[in-house]
Formats: structure tokens, sequence, C-alpha cells
């Protein structure tokens, strides 16, 4: 267990500093650091080096590693924001834990619908509005707060920290995992524990832990039927239509329960184990505010198990759109000479890639044999990420879980997501370790939305969870 | 018969005159009247003025019809260009013939991939490129050359001539029916016979008269799954996708042969009479160079006669897009809330709108009841236009075969269009009168394309044939 005396001294400074906390965030969230404009990567500069600086204040050791240029559609090239590696504590009879983060945030201006000025952090109600404030800046902020205070308390820091920052994560950590890869045997050699916070809880009340994520399989359609875009009024009714083929391919994927009609493709997902089912059944989870949230009606199952399923250890189905079609508002008369249909199959335990390729393939390959169509199709994987699996039952887990009874009183939930966050499974395969999603933030933070926020009851419960994280995984 | 010794002397002073023609051509052509840009708007009114003064500078009277303003999507309105109405000629005795034009043309520059300046007429092998050159600038000026050449050879002029040209054709037409409808017992009271050179050969070679044109019915089917698009991570599989939806429904319509799947949707196409595949039989028509032109290897049908019979008297239905929905390059994760599937059916004797109208709502409903969706699925029929069908045998198109057979020695071929040409219907409506579609054009012309051409044997065989068609025209 934890030192409760020490607990209560720590929860009871970072009470006092709330203030001071906000003021930081503020400072963070005012740098617009924003990845994805080329024109405002010197505040990624800037930002990174605001970290940078923060982090030496407390001791901390930082290299700041190159990871090249990145190539613009015009063809210029623009630097990438270096990646901070920082390291805290070099004592061999301690753990080391990685603690992943990232400065970047996503665009947004005031007339994307904001009610404040996105930069400018604005308290109302209990809730820190402003972009970046959840993520990714907030719970970056919230790990060094916590060194900070443990220096102020005068307590030995019970393990050894590396720090991995990086500034173009919304914007497809460009450079990151090559990065992760040359520091597999220097850098990150040794280390014991990996920790990211970059998501949610499932909801809004209760804190939960995250050991799964599915991958996505992201396949496009590819047909072409002639050299050039034809007038429907000209050749409509003697031409093999591209779109025609298409959408007879597409609309053999997927059925109206979501059940995806390639032949084989659930062989692979993980059976449904006896206590499984009493996993889902503990999770605190509201149906209505989770329609409410996805804006319909009716789901396609009702009850909170099955949702939770379809949503984190089956496979799901989407069509995407189709790229060279007419997409414009009003009529146009035309016919596509070529289309690319894209759908994605999330995929979970334990499909693999190379399957799901190979039988996505054979079933196009089939629905089109069984036209009469001269137009070439053809089926592509573009993208193919990995679903990923911790067991929550690892030390590491154990500890973040007492951590969370320590500070809310209750057990957090053991979760899973629905999406990808590709860098949990480079860290998991480069260090060979355990990955634990720590989620400080609520579901309705609305991370990549305008009016983003982080509420301060969660800045400052995340802080002590993770102050006391520290302890227990240095005991586990 | 024309009068042959006449024939003779128009003959040979329009061959005299080549070089002036080609000149009047250039200039027309070197006023860039694009009416879909904004921005050029005076050069559509200058446009305007020049064909005013030479119509003028032939004694024909012109008043210039204001038809109001065009609102921007901006907001912002800008003046339509006049619309010319022109009266040479009020003998009673006189048969009195409408021709038909428009003064504007599609938008042109270097970049879209032209190999000579668009604006600039540039002969290269009996070719004249430029903009406007064939559509529709070249048969105007056609028109009006040729009644200059009768009064050069103190040739009486055998019909009266009322002349509507607009400047909007490229863009709609916008204010022209209007305008129409409001002449319709005054300038337009009393005409005989509509004359319209705005459209193409079947080919190359043989001239052609058309007789028909196919309508259309345009379809927009319109799905909503929520009220924010949504992570297909995050939602996917628990979601009534509106894709799903929308793909099911769009992949019911047409089969792998072009064969319209709407039930009853062929009950009102007209039968193929015992003698119409000999009328298909005699039309001069490569099929090869048709392939060649639409850039496909294989058509769906072979054979000259059912190609033919598939673009003009039997419908077709082509799906065009998708709004809404996820369409540009790469790879993006998202459930679209709310997607419009576009698609039109060409339709063709004796198909009425309402009826095809209501067997799509109808078809769309079935589809909808048999899947259990709780999304709103509806479809709009967002524009109609119905098919037109001339009598070939009507003596104005004796007259203008005649006029046909005096030039190129030979029979047009009586041909249909596949698209639609709506003003030819508005024409019909508003005079009671036989409406002709008489080209002088090419099927190579490329009259929206890159590099438009009109060639210059088509400029002076055009010009003979509306010479020998008004004196056929006066005696049929
Ligand atoms: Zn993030
Ligand atoms: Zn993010
Ligand atoms: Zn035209
Ligand atoms: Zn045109």
């Amino acid at each position: 267990m934890s030192n409760e005396d020490f607990n209560k001294r720590l929860f009871k400074y970072l009470d006092d500093h709330q203030k001071d906390y906000i003021q930081r965030l503020s400072d963070a969230v005012a740098i617009p650091s924003v990845s994805a404009w080329p024109d405002h990567r010197p505040e990624v500069f800037r930002m990174v080096q605001w970290t940078k600086s923060f982090m030496e204040s407390l001791g901390i050791a930082v290299e700041l590693a190159d990871v090249g240029e990145q190539k613009l559609a015009d063809g210029t090239k623009l630097k990438l924001p270096d990646v901070i590696l920082g390291t805290y504590g070099n004592d061999k009879l301690k753990k080391t834990v990685v603690i992943y983060g990232h400065l970047d945030v996503q665009p947004a201006q005031v007339s994307d619908g904001w009610d404040t000025e996105p930069f400018v952090l604005t308290e109302k109600s209990g809730k820190l509005y402003g972009r970046g404030s959840t993520d990714d800046k907030g719970p970056v902020i919230s790990w060094l707060n916590v060194i900070e205070a443990y220096q102020k308390l005068n307590e030995p820091f019970p393990v050894n920290v590396k720090f991995v920052l990086e500034s173009m994560e919304e914007y497809g950590s460009e450079g990151l995992e090559d990065l992760l890869k040359s520091l597999k045997n220097t850098f990150l050699s040794g280390v014991d524990y990996v920790v990211i916070s970059d998501s949610y809880w499932l909801g809004k009340e209760k804190p939960c832990l995250q050991y799964g994520l599915r991958g996505i399989c992201y396949f496009f359609i590819d047909v072409e039927s002639s050299t050039k875009d034809l007038h429907s009024g000209c050749f409509g009714g003697t031409i093999h239509e591209a779109m025609t083929d298409l959408i007879a391919v597409m609309s053999t994927l997927v059925d109206d329960q979501g059940r995806i009609l390639i032949d084989g493709i659930y062989d692979e997902v993980a059976q449904l184990l006896p206590e499984e089912a009493e996993i889902y059944k503990r999770i605190t989870f509201d149906v209505k505010a989770y329609s409410a949230e996805a804006g319909v009606d009716k789901t396609i199952q009702q009850d909170k198990e099955q949702i939770l399923m379809h949503r984190w250890r089956y496979p799901s189905l989407t069509l995407h759109g189709i790229q060279g079609a007419f997409d414009g508002v009003g009529c146009k008369t035309v016919i596509p000479r070529h289309v690319i249909g894209k759908f994605s199959i999330r995929i979970v335990p334990n499909m693999k890639i190379a399957t799901v390729e190979k039988l996505v393939e054979k079933h196009v390959k089939n629905v089109m044999e069984k036209r009469n169509s001269p137009n070439k199709v053809s089926v592509k994987l573009e993208h193919g990420g990995d679903y990923w699996l911790a067991d929550p039952n690892h030390p590491q887990y154990v500890a973040a879980r007492r951590a969370t009874v320590a500070v809310h009183g209750i057990e957090p939930d053991l979760t899973r997501e629905g999406g990808s966050i590709p860098i949990t499974l480079t860290f998991q395969e480069q260090t060979g370790k355990n990955v634990l999603l720590l989620p400080i933030g609520a579901s309705d933070d609305g991370a990549h939305s305008q009016n983003e926020k982080f509420d301060v009851s969660n800045y400052m419960n995340g802080m002590k969870v993770m102050g006391v994280y520290f302890q227990e995984v240095a005991r586990v």
C-alpha cells in the first residue's frame, strides 16, 4: 500500500497550488502549437522549448531528438519538431517508467464554433476551455507538476522516469516510430513500464484504465471504366459504368445489423470466454448517454454488454465514401471514369492483418466474377494497424488501480477503446514491456471538437492518481 | 427543288469569302464570353454588343430583352446578359423561321490542357481551334454570314427570320424560359418553324438531322443516421450507419448490363416498331470509333443498332456519386452522418416523369422496408426534364434533307441524341411548331473540352446547307 501520510501531504500540496497549475496550463494553451498548420510550425517549436525549460527547471535531463523533415503537398520541406527525450533519475535500484505524451494540438479557430478563444484558457463552472487543455497538454503538465510536488515536499522520487514527448501526434506522428526503433537498445533499454495518458474515461464520472485497442485495415476498391469522364446523356446505357460495379461490390460488405459479410472474417475472432460477459457487466456505462453522444435514436444493440462488446471485442466495417465520383451539391450528369471506394474494418484479437487482407481480396474477386463487367476492379489494403491487448491484471495495472482507489475511493473500470492509438503498440514492441493507458480526462472533453475542455476536478484528481501511481508502481 | 443557279452563285460567293468568315469568327472567339465566370460578365455583355452591331449592319432589327439578375452563391447579384431578339423581314406572304443560338462559351484556360490560346482562333490543318468556335459562335455567325451573302448577291430573302440569341446557355439559360413564355403571344406568335444549330453530327464525315432527345429524372436519395459525424473506431459496430443503407439502396437500381431494376420502369417505354430497326440499320455509325471516343475497351452492346437504341430510345440509369461522404484522397475514419446519393434516369418516349417519380419512390420504400434500420431515408426528384421527339418526315425536316443533299450529295442520317437540350422543348411548347436540330459541327469538335475546334469544311458546308435550307423551307 502507498504511504498514506505522504499521500495526505501530497494531496494537500496539490490542492494548495491549484491556481498555479491552472496558470501553467494556461501558459501552455496560449501557444497555438497546431501541427497540421505548416505556418504555425514556429509555435510548435516554441511549445517544445517551453516544455524543455519547464522540465530542466525540475532537474530533468533533456535531449532534443531531430526526426528530420516533413514533405508538404506542394513539395516544400519543413523541419519536424524535435522529440523531447527526458531522463529523470538513474537509480539502478529503482524501476524505470517511460511516459509518453504530445505537445501539439488539433487546429482550432473561433469560426469553427468555439464559444471562447481556443488559445485562451477560460474557466467556466469548473471547466477549463481551450485547445489542448485535455489533449494532451493537461496530462503532460500533470506529470511534471507531480514531480515538482515531490521535490517541494522533499520526498524521494520512487522511480526513474524517461519522457518521450512528441509534437506531431495530431498529424500522424511523423518520424516517431523510426526514432523509437533507433532508441530500442539505448534510451529505451532496461525500462520496466510504459504509461500513456492521452485517452479519456468511458463516462464523465468514473475513472477507468484501458487495456485494449482495436486495430484497423483500411481498404481502397479501385474501379476504372474508361479513359475519361463521360456524359450520361451521350453514353448512358451503353457503357459498363465504374460506379455500378463499385456500388455493387460495396453493398456486399456489411448488413443492416453491422455484421460483416466477408466469408471467414469472424474465424479468427477470439471466442467469448465464460467469464468475459461478467467483466462487461461490471462496467459503469450509460446506454442512453451513449446514444445521445452519438446523436442517434437507436443503436444496433440495446444492452450495455452487447454495445461495449461490439465497440471493443468484435470487428466492425464502415463504408467511408467514394473518391472520384460526383460529390458536390446540386446535379451533375457525369459518368465518373475512375472511382475509389473506401472502407475499413476494425480488427480485434486474434485477427491477423494478412488474413483480413486475403479474405477481402477473395471476396471482391468472387463478387466481380459473378458480374459481367470488363472493368478493372482491384482492392488494396491501404493501411493496416494491429489491435493491442494488455493484461489488466499485470502489476502496472494493479498499481494504477490502487492509485485510483486511493484518490477516488473506487476501483477503476477496466475498459478498452474501439479506435487505435498506434504508438501504444510501438512502445510495447520496442520495450517489450507492459503499456498502461491511464486516462485522466472525461468522455465529454471533446478532444478534437470545438470547446475542448478539461475539468478542474479531473486535472486535480489526475495529478493525485499519478502521484500515488509512482509509489505503487515502485513496489509492485 | 432549290434554285440550282442561285445555289452555284451562293456557294461560289461563300467560298470566295472564306478568309473573311474565319476572321469574323476569330473576332468573336477573341471575346472570352464565359458565362460561368462572374468576373467575365463584362465580356459577355461585349459579345452581345458585338453581335448586335453585326446584325444591325445587316438590317436586322434588334431588341435587347432584359432578363433580370443572377444571384450568386455569396448573395451578390449580377445582371444577366440581355437576350437578343432580332427580326429580319416581315412579309406576310413568307414563312417565318425562328433561329436560336447562344453567344456565351464554356470556361477555358491554357492550364486546362489546351495546345493553343483558347481565345485566339488558331488554324491548323483545316481546323479552327478556339473556345466557342463550334459551340456556338460558329453556327450563330454562319446564319448571319448567309444573310449577308444573300444581300451581296441581291437575292430576295426567302423567309422572315426571328433570332433568339441568349448568353447564359452554358450556365443553365437562366431567365430564358420565362422570357420565351412572355413572348408567346407577341414575338413568337405566328412563326412557322424553329431551327437550332447547337449540336453535332453523329460522326466526323456524314451530316445528320436530329429529331429526338432523351429527357432526364435526377434523383437524390437522402439518408441521415445521426446528428454528427462519428469516429469509426469509437462507434463502429453499434450504429446504423447512413452509408450502409445508402449503398444498399443504390445497389438495387441497375444491373451489370445497364438494365434498370426498378419495377415497372419499362412499362411506358414505346414498343419497338417493326420498321424501327431498319431506321437504325441505315445510319452510318462506327462502333469502334464510339468505343475509342468513350475510352473503353468494350461497350455493353456490340452491334450498331443496339448501341444506338440504348443511347436514344431506351432509358438508362447512372449512379453519379454521393454528397456528404468522405471523398478526398487518403484515409479518413469517419462515419458520415448524412449522405445524399445521386442518380439519374434518362427517359424516352412514352415515359412520364410523374410515373418515373412514383416508381422510384416505391422502389426505395420497398428496399428500406426489408432492411432493419431506423435511419431516415427519403428520395426526391430533384430535377425532371421531358424527352423530346419530332417527326423526321415533317416538311421542315424534308427541307433540311434537301439542303443537305444539295451541298453534300447525300441524305443526312436521321438521328437522335441521348442527352437533353431543354430549350428545344420550350420552343416547341411556346410556338406549337416543329423544331429542327440542324448540326453543322462534327462529333469530335470537343464542345466542352480542351482544344475545341470547328473544321473549316464544316463551317463552309454548314453555311451552304443553311443557305439552301432557307429556300427549301420557304417552299415546302
Ligand atoms: Zn492526444
Ligand atoms: Zn488528439
Ligand atoms: Zn451550345
Ligand atoms: Zn455548350
